[in-house]
């Protein structure tokens, strides 16, 4: 209740749905746009428009682009016999961002999640077939993430790409680089385990 | 680096002159938007022109407001020989919330602080003075934070409204409601002390 400001309260309101945002920062958000020098707010609100505006899909990968075919696809100096699937465009910022990757990306947007109704049909599964058939993939690296979901739609694919001739791996899952064994949940110490290979 | 897209690189950049937010929250907001439904995206970019547009400040008691007078110092039942004088709107929006005051505001929009190049002259502090003369005020409460710079703003109201034939009171410091003599820090107790009352 910000004092029957209709406009304030539909701003807060806007800002809340933003991911781990509550009603806290969502006000703090809004009074700050309000009392910041008008240009700053402006930009906000036009960027917003202008990014949701330029950014579409690649029609290659499905990662979030401005031109098609993307930055990454168009690039002659990766390794384009390399795929690597990942759930969303964050996936590819955090592996390009470590820079230990060279080939090409394949963005699912989401994961099957029968409970959220979200079937195979309503990711970019059919794509990546496509892409396998056309393009000269050699190894497809299953990033989805750690999780049930993620496991499942790994599982779904790596069975459609059974008849094709293309290799199938799934990225290693276990102790993180600087993570002592007493800050490792049980689950992810099983996964160490089984993943366990001959030093 | 989000794959030299312009877009999403700016609207990066304005999310992270949001208070609070880092580059982490700013990435996280921004591929939220380009990946949630159009209307939500549009909604936000929208909603933060259009505050801009319709909130002003009311001309009374300096608050952000859509009408001017704004629907607090328009309110006939309030009570109209009180001010209580705040740093930010915010301070007006944790004071309704409580349900605690029923009398006016008036917002100064910032403190006196020397090291950021904020005087007396930047804050609506000449509104204040001319409000006392015009209105029929008997108390103003200054309620500006327990911080170096609101102290100070406080004492230098205070000397300005000496003349003036006003009651000038400060809101109470001591230890929060709730909270134990263990957890609260030196300075707090100190003025907890200092401030104590005849029971």
């Amino acid at each position: 209740m910000l004092f029957q400001l209709p406009s304030v309260e539909r701003l807060v309101e806007a800002f809340r749905r933003l991911p781990g945002v509550g009603k806290r920062s969502a006000e703090r958000f809004a009074l700050h746009l309000l009392s910041a020098p008008e240009r700053d707010a402006l930009e906000l609100g036009e960027a917003i428009l202008e990014a949701r505006r330029r950014v579409k899909r690649c029609g290659i990968c499905q990662n979030l682009a401005e031109t098609d075919p993307c930055v990454i696809c168009a690039d002659e100096k990766r390794d384009r016999s390399t795929l690597c699937v990942v759930e969303r465009p964050g996936g590819v910022i955090a592996l390009e961002s470590s820079g230990v990757y060279r080939g090409l990306y394949h963005v699912l947007h989401g994961v099957i999640s029968p409970l959220d109704g979200v079937g195979p049909e309503d990711l970019r599964i059919d794509q990546l077939i496509n892409r396998i058939g056309a393009e000269n993939i050699r190894e497809v690296i299953l990033a989805t993430n750690a999780t049930v979901e993620g496991e499942n739609t790994a599982l779904y694919i790596t069975r459609l790409l059974e008849p094709l001739k293309v290799t199938v791996t799934r990225i290693a899952h276990g102790v993180p680089m600087g993570g002592g064994l007493e800050y490792a949940d049980s689950v992810t110490l099983a996964r160490a385990l089984q993943g366990r290979n001959r030093v």
